[in-house]
């Protein structure tokens, strides 16, 4: 069983654990642990808010949600011989909640989704849900239902938001040229176009303290996804998976956290999936020089594993790039897939759902987003299957209408 | 068995049938023939280009393809009965190329991939590939292979790429009007933002001739997927799903075609799946008065058949909204889609396929196509997945590197 | 598309077709028809009875069943080259019931499953059921649903029931002798121990008429497996399944026939299945030598195909080897299945099935039967999986007890 | 996240914990802890023969394995308000191998496979495999591998060997006379036909000492399978299954071990299964009644969960009930069994393995082993699949033979 090499203390904050990890993407972060090609450990996660997202009937904490100071990363971690233009290879071995604690952190054995307001970074969705909302997850095994969701439990589909490997000082550069630019065309858009360095909440590792300012006046922010992998959020990096990462600094510098019990393909409600502290079990091994015979330089790649939970039936959405107000997009499939959410939200709430829950559920379920039809000019179509077996009743149409839920307390609101 | 009330001689050319259908959408065109809620029926359908692509290797066919005459429907049928308001339910219990034929004819025993040139209606990736392309597939049973895309054969999706109810005259106004709007931003893109009516090639079935010019100058053309389902290219619609249509008409008047022997999502080279003539057996019903009951009045909802293909082992590629020029766009999931699809290519080629065999192949196998992260500012995360097992050969990366097929006489080519 | 070697006209008896297949094993039945390896070819399929069991609700044609004359067999086909100590290779590239033909012939639209009364061949629990039994099923696209037995419906593992290569003279007489002692062992036992040759109703192809009573006198009686493959009934034989089959003699010459719509594994009602007639598209190729080179002399080995029904939800049976009487037997698997089958019936009829409706649904539905434990002395452990989506019902059990079906007429019923 | 109710130091032998658990069905075994239904709680597990099985390259420990101290079981768990004629409902939340540790324990990131000499117990081939053999697997997450049997990884179907209900005085009474008279048949055979109780190295929890000898002298032993469930060797009895158990006893006393990190169906070798200790989450529930009511009185049944290894490519291998020695049985399922398991074993020599590392494999790999065929006399149909993808080569048959592996050092034997 491999070896925690990145243990942390559920009663303690991520800032004063043994080993500090980090919250912002920077080369000059140095390793806090050295591995060597095939091995195997433990590293532990803290969940991405530190312990602010509390387990109660309350949604005033996911209004206050501090940003700024995600995600409480752990690493980085140093491969042996890794050199820029290998790829790395990282077998996710296992992947859990805090194991065999209950308490007030997400991991202990409970976990969160969230609505974010449209003034604290919104989500896919904000216009349509500009409060905040929240709901708490319980698990048993690998099972979670809500009190805040009723009429549905789900196997988790767990698996790590975030993992990636660190950037150069080159690739550093481009990013923030690139996101500079963007937030240069609307600097005061809520929410922002996108996020900037941001240096008084940047935790930085073992990085000398008289760095801290410098580094984090140029680090990068967690939230995207980008070259090095990072945000993906793709669900389906679960138990057994193998991905392959492009390493673009000596040692490769691997780092990860913001683990989710369960996420549906979108991460919809922003504070999506099921958000949760815990561990994950790694092997790391390299592919020298692999960047450039797999032409691989800009994104990781991956195998999934083969123990996803299984279902075999699914009731499906679809939707179109015409806005709600009307207006035909071109082929746009960012907003097709929020249409065909839409559409499954209205029509979750014939079965006594309220629109906030049904979102919240399409956030956390093990749904499938797909990229139907991406060419039929001008209307992308976008589809959204949720699988029929996770709600306790039969969902899907008949000649006799809709069961009718208890929606129950519902969902936690809290508006700025 | 079935009654065929829609057969089709594949002798002879779809306007020279002894039932006519049609290649626009418009309430006015009658039905074809009238079915009772409960019947089943198999109805022939032509593929879209009516015999214009050959089975040889050249591509001149598919750079000349003609688009305004597209999609050749069967149809429309009349559900008695059916009211506004309703859904109709249509279970998709049969669906094949045509039933043992060899010939010329596209799903005679053979299908085909195309890639549009830029300046005939283009495709997903037209900046990379400007030039058109095509691959014919051999079927045998439900496997399909290419003599211009070697190394790989797959088992077939098979699925009708267009269904769909007719709009009522209100419908089609709106489709006019929001697809008009679009097209004035610049009437003179090339490839176009939409397609306006077109009277000209409009077949419009047993409506009277006379009335052709009037209908055919304000019926829509059938390449978008809309409120009526349509051009989906959903490729779940396959052998046992069940999809639930608003009904705008009275008799819902049902029209379908398009099939395709297997297709990834999003159909990415445009005249991408394998495309076909096959048959489809349907069996049709009502929920009377179901779009108010469930909620569902802009699009098709679906339940996915139990016998698609089965498939474990997956190589998957991401790609964020980043474009090739690095230029970053705000949560753009189209975009990130094309650079996943393009991280593919790239990775495919390293194992000796011309960069328009690897997007042939993504155009046609059973891949997936997820909208993996959508909240995460400003980068969007798409992922692709394709089937290990379609390879006749290990297309995993290792430390051995790729191994080198024979890409044999590629995929014919014709520039403009 | 395949062209039809072994055409079958439906309003014809077996015996009057213009190409006659066979019902008995013997090398000296000469091929019907000679194909090359590679080639691809269709063969119609006669149900086994050839039509002695009616689409009605009277189970007399099943207690007066002509076993002698079965089974209807298709073939030999002979493969070019072919040679004693190859392996032929048949794939099994679809397989379906009467193309577009609704009538009385098993296979037109509908079949049967049948409990055949103890007198007349018996089944897996003819202890509990020594009477007759019949179940009509009907078939909409690939879903059986039957009048007979409520309120289930099962998507269809079409399969051929038999194929196999000719035996050599020394296989055959290694058959006649072993069977024979076993039958001499007690020769009057009903049912019979083994079917010994039986020349009066042998049918043999185009085989001499002068020579049927010599050939059919020692000719193997087609209802066991055996080295050839033959009456394997293996459920899982689908449509993109491929078989290696040991080659005995020049030629090959490979038969089949017995096509089921539907069956659980060990087809435990004996005519068990879902018994029609239909096609089978097949292509065969030859590994030479390759009896030797991969050990394969006794029995086919297989891979089957990737489109069989997906269910992923099962409720399941134990049984151990304790008689019903309560005597322990030595780890008797074929006892231990029985129990567990037991057990599975008296479940369901707590949801209101007769005791052989339950029994009829198991031999149909696509049941997976287990040989879980075989080691664990005295008592073997067999378990049954029953897929709950068959069901239209909730069928696990939970604290409000028990959903009652109505039975509805019943399954017929015919005593000796 | 469930506490740890039957916690055991991996340090110290099973007699010498601080809960002592039992080795022997009986009654009167105190529970050693009690539960409330719908609690959640964690149960360690011994391996079974309690560490006497090394991690080293010698069969000698298989060959002298302490067969009379089996079944090293936690529990009994009484049920709080449990009754004869409920059911108990046990859900599975989570299995696995001791969790962080390292060490001499089968469990403690390994475990073994044997085969066991037919002087100390056999197993399924005995008669082919008289002498005993061993296998070590190493543990990688869910994954195993072994020095033993190379070219082969498989992921984990973990699941309890043993679990079962305390039986009633009566039902203890019908056991020992059932199996005492199937004995007292043959007395003398090795291996023997049944295990009477032994009262020598009976462990018996928490009941008084004096009683040892009296209740030892009835208790029965654990090795097979019953009505109280016991040792089925179910590999479906993984994460995320439910379990429903007759109850014969005021408080259910449920008792459980054996641990299986993976296993085929049959656990052939006897010793068969990756055997480990470890740990199980379970919650508990009750049906009042529920053995009437649903018709469940002797046997188990079970809803398995949806988190197994999913696979999907197999090689199959069939076997009829005829002996090696071509004797004619009469439908013994438990025959054609083994015929097919050594059809399969000889299938794999061809590509380089021993007889016994085959073995070893189909004893440990996730394999399916099916009844195909129980009707067809006199021959039964069993079939047995493997999944393609455990193998680190093609283990299909083609024109170009058989990839020759590396068996390395072989698997340890040891003969008496």
């Amino acid at each position: 069983m491999p070896e925690n090499i990145f243990p942390l203390d559920s009663s303690k904050k991520f800032t004063e654990q043994e080993k500090l990890g980090h919250n912002r993407w920077h080369p000059e972060i140095p390793p806090v642990a050295t591995v060597k090609p095939g091995d195997s450990f433990r590293v532990d996660c803290r969940e991405w808010f530190d312990g602010a997202i509390k387990n109660d009937d309350s949604a005033q904490d996911i209004l206050d949600a501090p940003l700024l100071t995600v995600h409480t990363l752990s690493g980085p971690f140093a491969v042996e011989g890794a050199k820029p233009g290998d790829l790395l290879i990282v077998d996710i071995l296992d992947v859990g909640p805090i194991p065999q604690e209950e308490g007030p952190l997400a991991g202990q054995g409970w976990g969160y989704t969230g609505i974010f307001a449209t003034r604290n970074g919104g989500g896919f969705l904000t216009e349509q849900f500009p409060d905040a909302y929240k709901a708490i997850w319980d698990f048993s095994g690998q099972v979670a239902t809500s009190r805040h969701v009723p009429g549905v439990s789900y196997t988790g589909l767990i698996h790590p938001g975030l993992m990636g490997t660190a950037p150069s000082a080159a690739l550093l550069a481009k990013w923030n040229q690139r996101e500079g630019a963007l937030i240069a065309t609307d600097p005061d858009r809520v929410p922002p176009l996108a996020l900037p360095p941001e240096a008084e909440h940047a935790i930085l590792g073992g990085l000398d303290r008289g760095e801290w300012g410098r580094v984090g006046g140029e680090a990068a922010r967690t939230a995207p996804p980008r070259e090095n992998g990072g945000n993906q959020d793709i669900k389906n990096l679960s138990k057994g998976t193998r991905v392959f990462y492009p390493v673009f600094v000596d040692g490769a510098n691997l780092s990860l956290g913001d683990l989710h019990f369960s996420q549906g393909d979108g991460e919809i409600t922003f504070c999506g999936a099921i958000e949760m502290g815990g561990f994950v079990d790694l092997r790391v091994d390299l592919i020298k020089g692999g960047m450039d015979t797999y032409g691989v330089s800009e994104n990781a790649i991956f195998i999934p594993g083969n123990v996803d939970p299984q279902y075999s039936e699914w009731i499906a959405f679809s939707g179109t790039s015409v806005t709600l107000g009307g207006e035909q997009r071109y082929l746009d499939s960012h907003l097709s897939y929020q249409r065909a959410c839409l559409h499954a939200i209205d029509y979750l709430t014939k079965f006594g759902y309220a629109p906030e829950q049904a979102y919240l559920l399409l956030g956390s379920a093990p749904i499938e987003g797909r990229l139907s039809g991406v060419v039929d000019i001008p209307n992308s179509c976008s589809t959204v299957y949720i699988p029929t077996a996770i709600f306790d009743f039969d969902v899907r149409p008949s000649a006799a209408g809709p069961y009718q839920i208890d929606p129950g307390m519902g969902a936690p609101k809290a508006s700025a």
